[in-house]
């Protein structure tokens, strides 16, 4: 049975990870930063020795691709991103990169001439460095003005990373594509229940939707030892109420749906002072989006509970929200064949985080499947999969992309 | 009865609240800056105008000082500081130096020679633009190299703002005094309890002791979608409770002891990370240093159970604390006498804010009063002391130190 090169996929995760590497031995890599676009020009170089071809898009997605013969119109797709969150991991996104390009090696170095063109990518700015999903929102032709103003970097900043990864605002509107006949994903689990479970492939059916707001608790500024306690109006009273409320409810009531508070920030913002206005961003997640809607209720429910309780004023501000994706069953079904012929155990769940493939299931079938997490570290320096599984996903990523030649052929 | 001049007080108060006026009514003064030195000018153009004799020590603090017949070695000492805080209001300190100058003024005349050498001062740097209670802890001897340490500006700026007041960091100890046979002074109370009492004058007893912690909780980053909540070592979950916990410890078991927790901030800080840090600001403050003791040892297991619940660490760096100050009994003594006398109705509280007199009750018997803020609102444009209460409070000082030189003849 044909099996990927092991250690050339390994040494490219070595050589890879020392791109943007940390002391702690983990990436930052954010975004069309300079360590991300030479983790790009590292990319273009691997696929030229490859003897692939190489093409970038509007939106600065990097393909590897292998044409059949003759090359036909339409396409298999897979991939996933290099960019990673500031001192993140050196396996989210990298690994379903490095296993893709690795599956098209494979195939070429055995002089195998795919049934259909095959094509391994990296997406830009999956991790919202600058708006998060950006490559695969273009492609998808999901990319509204309304993202620009999400940026979470300034006008100048966006133009400077823009001009030097080559693309324009104009250049991203070029990148929607109706050649895709299938897309598959492999990504690291960033969870422990395949750890747990013992199984080494998770197939996902659904990617869970996620509402993020920015809360604002409003109190009155005082002196923090002239005013006395029963008088004061502290917001940060109100904002630790409802983070410990918040966690008790979802438990409570929405597992395994989550809630996170990730940011807080007092202000004025001093030892002697009492918090004014603290700012913090909750956001929540469910694989269900009528289950989405009464979170959203129950929370936005304790948020006035936990204002009313200090004497405290509350607003929130909702960003876009993200719509729950269900998985193609043609891709899952070809993910399950090939994990069945290589003797990997597997089982379908849900995934916790936004992937590209929740976009690219908007233009063509669509699925992808995890591979364990040690401990379900992830965006985290200790983020790891070990070389086995690493191998495991590769191998399985090759005989998917064979799959489902034949099945889209 | 003696009376001051209340005109010319109110007109004071008027003048000098232009100098670093701000749009919505206050003042912006911070130490040794381009407006503060304006004031300090003013001042001296003042005593001149008055015909007292003006000195400024090497802490660049300034002195009206109207001398007795023959002038004794010793001296009464009264005044507060004339800087702000960044755009705090017209009262804070402010008052204090212009009802010392006041009764000086006054004595003057009406050719009354005291029986002791009076001296109203304006001490540098109250509110710590650059170390805070600078001037004092000069006068004191007890500033450090450490004071130095902790600046709030760099030492390129201290050296301009030095050279502009005419001191230098070797004038700085030549500040210190053993001349001085009492000290009092007048400050606005910040906060309401004169005001809900419907008192005019509040005799402090004591300031209250400052201790102050840099908190940090630490657990564990994680992917807030993928990680089950029941498995999250999330730090602001411990900081979140902690703030909840210690506000309803400290409330229960040390009124009117106070907490706060004024600064707060979660790392790495994303909608999408759970929070692996959390850094906080805490600080509290009580009248008696063994109840400060076991406050703190209260806070302390506080932490620990905070962090224990929910699987972090917990981590803090003290500050150096400020030791509460006990005012000197002669010198309260004085001030009640003279408030009788004046028929202005008073009561013993608490200082919970700091002040000047903490240093100069390190090396004389000192006390000081707080007369009412309406709605107890400082550091704020809105601060607010009546005229009749400014006049009430410029009367008391005239005939506190009427009384103090017969009481330290």
């Amino acid at each position: 049975m044909l099996k990927i090169n092991e250690t050339r996929l390994l040494s490219d995760i070595e050589e890879l990870a020392r791109i943007g590497a940390t002391a702690d031995g983990g990436v930052s890599r954010p975004a069309l930063t300079a360590v991300d676009l030479e983790a790009r020009r590292w990319f273009q170089r691997k696929v030229a020795e490859a003897g692939l071809a190489y093409a970038q898009d509007g939106a600065g997605n990097q393909s590897a691709i292998l044409h059949s013969d003759p090359p036909g119109a339409k396409r298999i797709l897979a991939g996933s991103h290099l960019d990673s969150v500031p001192n993140g991991g050196r396996y989210d996104g990298s690994l379903g990169v490095l296993v893709a390009l690795e599956a098209l090696r494979t195939l070429k170095d055995h002089d195998i001439v795919p049934a259909l063109t095959l094509e391994a990518l990296n997406f830009t700015d999956e991790e919202s460095a600058i708006m998060g999903l950006m490559g695969s929102k273009a492609v998808a032709g999901r990319l509204s003005m309304a993202d620009y103003g999400r940026s979470r970097v300034d006008a100048a900043e966006l133009s400077r990373r823009f001009a030097a990864a080559g693309i324009t605002r104009e250049s991203m509107l070029t990148a929607t594509r109706d050649d895709v006949l299938a897309w598959v994903e492999l990504h690291i689990e960033q969870g422990t229940r395949l750890e747990s479970a013992g199984l080494d492939i998770g197939v996902v059916d659904a990617i869970v939707g996620i509402r993020s707001l920015h809360v604002t608790f409003r109190g009155e500024a005082a002196h923090a030892g002239t005013m006395p306690m029963n008088q004061r109006r502290d917001a940060l009273w109100g904002a630790a109420s409802f983070v410990l409320r918040a966690r008790r409810h979802v438990m409570d009531n929405y597992s395994p749906g989550v809630c996170n508070v990730g940011m807080i920030q007092a202000a004025p913002g001093a030892f002697n002072i009492v918090p004014a206005e603290v700012a913090c961003a909750l956001e929540f997640r469910h694989g269900s989006d009528a289950e989405m809607d009464a979170m959203e209720v129950d929370l936005l429910r304790l948020l006035e509970e936990c204002a009313a309780e200090f004497d405290l004023s509350v607003s929130q501000q909702a960003t876009p929200p993200v719509i729950p994706a269900r998985m193609n069953e043609s891709v899952m079904g070809a993910i399950e064949r090939a994990a069945d012929n290589l003797g990997l155990s597997h089982e379908r769940m849900l995934s916790f985080a936004g992937h590209d493939t929740q976009n690219m299931a908007a233009i063509a079938p669509a699925a992808m499947y995890f591979v364990p997490s040690v401990k379900g570290i992830s965006h985290n320096p200790n983020e790891l999969t070990t070389d086995g599984d690493c191998v495991k996903g590769a191998n399985l990523m090759l005989h998917t992309l064979l799959e489902l030649t034949t099945a889209f052929a």
